[in-house]
């Protein structure tokens, strides 16, 4: 396996950075997981962009244009011979001075692998069992618009609900609103329509939440966007999680509690799958 | 210089980690910064407590008793040469399977390198200019109580008071009360009192911070922990910030405004350094 980093293919025993790289001291950096199909990376564009808008945030130079990380990308795929893959992107601050000032960290890491997708089957999303988390995000802050390296809360609330026998948590933010998972987006369905919090709810802009939103548009299914505590997913007649990885995967258990489940889910999933192949096959 | 990765001591252009590492990928690991004098780690056990403790709360294995960590430390500080110096002890998931799931990462990365101090110089504490942060700490964050590499708020809060001129950020939590500095707790003294945020308000519990309310307790000086906004500052005889790095650094001005400074800092730093020179000396 080759991995793309600073540049360069490396096989990966080689891909490794500093002890020093203030990604690995302080998670000072960001970083995307990107669907590729077809040999081709799924919105690609939508991803690079949350990328730059971190980076801006971060005041972290990013030193390749959008299309330049694209051609090491495609490059990365066809070296690995992995047409149907995950492509994860990782940006740091690179080396600096001791201390948490950026001053002097001028050469930023970046690093680019594939990883092996499990096979989708258009419209039978996986299946999911959410435990809620203890521990909740902060509402409000502003590092939720983007991919941070600091996913400790995410890491212990994904600890804690395999503890419990669950596969993923669902996390609350600190006001007690239904924010997001782990690793996805989170949405219900009640009276026909298809509900999910509001970014302002502290929740990552996801890529494939903005394509599940624009896909029910088109399907003239209605979406409401909404800060509720979790007592309202009693009434709720199915749920499901959205992630590049693996676009919709439905919710059957939340806090060992089994649920309905939704055929719209299952459209869901498969009209994902299909805008997948078609934008990737362009 | 030589870095201690994993048993061995390395070469610094050596001592790397895989870009797969989960310190890299996540933060998800801890680390402490321990002043170094006489070649020994000042205070080695209360650092290793608060690191082992994060490492129960993450979940974290520390391959190395305390004892092991020191001997090492020694070797380093023997091989590189450096008597007066910060030690920086890393410890982090190491390389797991993708996705936040700590399953099967197994084997973590312990890194201990040394980096140079400013000379001390007891009774003279370096002198700071803050600036309030507009980004605050989440009150009541669990992770406060250890030195996680989710270091991304303090990066951003130390950027912004650099570009405003000031050396360092005086960081509130989200109920708007006074916590602490990015790198520091922080003091202030009224009424003759030396006063500083409980652990409570989200602070880090410094292991220069218990050395100064011990030294404060010897010398008959009352502290009292306060969870109050920064407005009381108003009325405050001085300022200070403790650390490992530097002990007391006088704060003399906050937010653009001159500050009194009060001769009880220098006297603390002063203590500090003797207490320093005591315990490594033994």
């Amino acid at each position: 396996m080759k991995v793309f980093l600073n540049g360069r293919l490396v096989p990966e025993a080689q891909a490794v950075v500093s002890v020093l790289d203030r990604g690995f001291l302080y998670g000072d950096g960001l970083f995307e997981t990107v669907r590729v199909a077809n040999a081709r990376p799924f919105r690609w564009a939508g991803h690079c962009g949350r990328l730059r808008r971190g980076a801006e945030f971060l005041r972290l130079k990013l030193p390749l244009s959008n299309d330049e990380l694209l051609a090491h990308a495609l490059a990365l795929i066809v070296e690995n011979q992995m047409p149907e893959a995950i492509l994860r992107v990782a940006l740091s601050r690179g080396v600096g001075r001791r201390g948490y000032s950026p001053r002097g960290a001028d050469s930023p890491t970046v690093v680019m692998s594939l990883h092996e997708s499990e096979a989708v089957e258009p419209g039978k999303p996986f299946a999911w069992r959410l435990a809620t988390a203890s521990l909740r995000l902060p509402a409000g802050d502003p590092l939720a618009a983007f991919k941070t390296a600091n996913k400790l809360p995410q890491v212990l609330a994904r600890a804690e609900a395999e503890e419990r026998g669950a596969d993923e948590a669902l996390l609350l933010n600190s006001s007690g609103e239904i924010a997001e998972t782990t690793g996805g987006n989170f949405f219900w369905i009640a009276g026909g329509i298809v509900r999910t919090p509001p970014l302002a709810a502290g929740v990552l802009p996801g890529v494939t939440r903005a394509a599940i939103i624009e896909l029910c548009g088109t399907d003239g299914i209605a979406v409401r966007e909404e800060r509720v505590p979790p007592e309202v997913l009693r009434e709720a007649d199915g749920m499901f999680a959205t992630m590049s990885t693996r676009g919709v995967v439905e919710v059957t258990e939340l806090d060992g509690q089994l649920l309905c489940r939704a055929p719209l889910t299952a459209r869901l999933h498969a009209a994902w799958w299909d805008l997948v192949q078609r934008e990737t096959r362009g």
